[in-house]
């Protein structure tokens, strides 16, 4: 139908014309008020109650309570949240995304992302790293210790830098970062660099102590996933002015909590539309196999949701063969597949060895449902039981009871159903 | 012949067995003590005198005596440098290599690059980065004074960082960048980009001005070429311990002074066979048209003679829009184009969008002659006048005639001719 069209064509307007910029480093009560009110813990995915997290969130959910003071240990956290303590919402509720378990919480640095067309801020924590990680559900003393660092030591100083100047353009960045083997999913090692080509001037100004400064450095240029909670934030940047377009049918966000897979369409408003995650098919660290592993996780499918993850896969053939994808010389198929299910492409997130194609852009729930190809994401996969961490990387699907669904309410909405 | 295999496999063995260290960076005159005597001009290509040099070389010479304070100004330079006032010889014959006209003098900053596994060293200069720069034939104040920075603040800096560490391991970085589409002649802002990752920390620490630490970081941060003159000491530092095997037929240099191509064969020891350069085909700066451009030029050839740059080109598909070597799906045939002429591949050098095969690796002048097929080479184009700069970049080919000159050399001295 025309109004359809139009409208779903308007929601891929508003997103080629986003003007995501990075620009500042705050602590999260500053960039969401209501953390200062109650015990709140935002973490990803859809809604959920502490009794249906996964091990993983679970886990987190524990340390990150140690980590704000809210309770002794990990074992009273745990007592505290199934006592109903903490109140749990998700970070798309408030603004925000998170990586795998998600964790935002008042204390925390969130990089802020302003999307200069729109004037609307997403908001996502710094990356922690590989290893042991609290979005992976670690939360021993050394993950919380690395969360302290990040808080006290990094996030102050990535903050003063980017307040010096203009921010960081992210839309050139991620350009130019598709040419150099990216997906900003599971692959930033081009777009970390170029961040900290980027930054390391304006760093060094604002440090007054070069081995706290140098500590910052090896921090950031040791993390090649460093670049993904900007790209993630990024993304919910340039999502949010989707949502609510009355007609249309272009999805706003896909994001998973560990238990269930959930999107939210732009025409629908805020209802989730969930399902049971999947598990990812990938590749597993040594001493690792799929029984240790936990479903699909993390608000991260945000780069997926604009075009980039599993859908630039052909920008980014060293990453097929990580995340268990077959031959690199096949990575340009995901791409062309992921075409099928969008309303356009991104002419300014090309791929050069695809003869400057654009990432496919703007997933329309009818051509899901129609052509029955469910959006292909590029994931990490966590351990299942709390406290251990990341066991492999993977491609795993959207569950396609959340495009029937939605696509249901979308019609009933429409009148045509 | 079976002695001529045997003795191509050990030189191709000895390619691939290289540890290249980017270990320092200390004044031209330490590194190379000949500089210290009489007045000395190292340049790029085979050795050529003061009047067959190309336009831009001689602009280069004038600028560099004057830098060096040989001469009162550049017209001053100039008559010195006719009147014999300076010796010229090429960079290749003091394990060294410049890009382009490649001017290398006694108190220019010099990285050094030692091969560990062989124990050898090889120099190259910084990259002075973009617009009109001496490699070009820029020799204003702006140009001297970009090298007078370059002498007492980054070199220095750069020097003490790399002594602090145990330097930055090539083999490596350059496997990552052909990951991340770079082929380290025209395109090298990944490997750039991971140089300054590996170093920044140390940087820093090496530091006690966070001021002048900001600028060398921005100075290496915003040339997306950097890392070029380093692929090039890189380059040096694998061929020279293949030089000098009997009955070895393979490439250990290809150099341009901008008036004749030059190739050393490794059984044929120190001789250079020589032929006019030819034209560049490429594209062009806004301006600049084919007219403007000198002929083809600098040391930096080394690196296709260790398999990158157009032997890499598969690679780095982003590049050949770069140099007008046509559509970016295409890369592919040149590096498989360029397999036909060398010995092997290097496993440990693999393109992911050619399922990793190896770059070709150790150029066979019999090959190179039997099939017609000559290296294809990325360049930089400078204008042909002194003074100007970089107009364009495109894509070489060297002239058929160094090889089959070189191969009735090499075949008089194994008896066959």
């Amino acid at each position: 139908m025309q109004r359809i069209e139009t409208a779903n064509q308007q929601a891929l307007d508003i997103m080629l014309k986003a003007d995501p910029v990075l620009i500042d480093v705050i602590p999260a009560v500053q960039a969401i008020p209501a953390l200062g009110e109650g015990k709140k813990i935002l973490h990803a995915g859809p809604p959920i109650e502490w009794h249906r997290m996964c091990g993983p969130m679970q886990g987190a959910v524990a340390g990150i309570a140690v980590f704000e003071g809210w309770a002794d240990d990990l074992d009273d956290a745990m007592q505290r949240a199934a006592n109903g303590d903490y109140e749990f919402h998700p970070n798309h509720h408030f603004d925000a995304v998170g990586p795998m378990t998600g964790m935002t919480t008042r204390s925390q640095p969130l990089m802020v992302v302003e999307n200069r067309t729109h004037g609307n801020r997403a908001y996502c924590a710094i990356n922690e790293g590989l290893g042991k990680v609290m979005r992976f559900g670690g939360n021993d003393e050394s993950v919380l210790a690395k969360l302290a660092w990040l808080r006290d030591v990094l996030g102050p100083l990535m903050g003063k830098a980017l307040r010096s100047g203009d921010g960081v353009a992210l839309k050139n960045l991620v350009a130019r970062g598709l040419t150099m083997g990216d997906e900003m999913h599971q692959r930033n090692v081009a777009c970390s660099g170029l961040l900290l080509r980027a930054l390391s001037p304006s760093l060094a100004r604002a440090s007054d102590d070069t081995a706290v400064l140098a500590e910052a450095l090896a921090f950031m240029g040791g993390n090649d996933q460093f670049f993904l909670n900007v790209a993630m934030a990024c993304g919910k940047s340039m999502m949010d002015p989707v949502r609510n377009i009355d007609h249309c049918c272009v999805v706003t966000a896909m994001s998973r909590n560990g238990t269930d897979f959930g999107i939210r369409v732009s025409g629908t408003g805020d209802q989730w539309f969930t399902a049971p995650v999947e598990m990812p098919e990938g590749l597993y660290f040594p001493g690792f196999t799929e029984a240790d592993a936990n479903p699909d996780m993390g608000d991260s499918t945000i780069v997926e949701t604009i075009g980039l993850g599993g859908f630039a896969m052909g920008a980014a053939p060293a990453v097929a063969g990580f995340v268990g994808a077959g031959a690199a010389s096949d990575a340009a198929l995901f791409t062309r597949s992921m075409r099928e299910i969008t309303c356009g492409e991104n002419p300014e997130w090309t791929i050069p060895a695809m003869d400057y194609v654009g990432v496919p852009t703007g997933i329309d729930i009818r051509r899901v449902v129609e052509t029955g190809l469910v959006p292909t994401i590029n994931t990490g996969i966590a351990h299942r039981e709390p406290g251990i961490g990341q066991v492999g990387a993977g491609v795993v699907k959207a569950p396609l009871r959340c495009f029937t669904d939605a696509l249901r309410a979308f019609a009933v909405r429409e009148g045509v159903a």
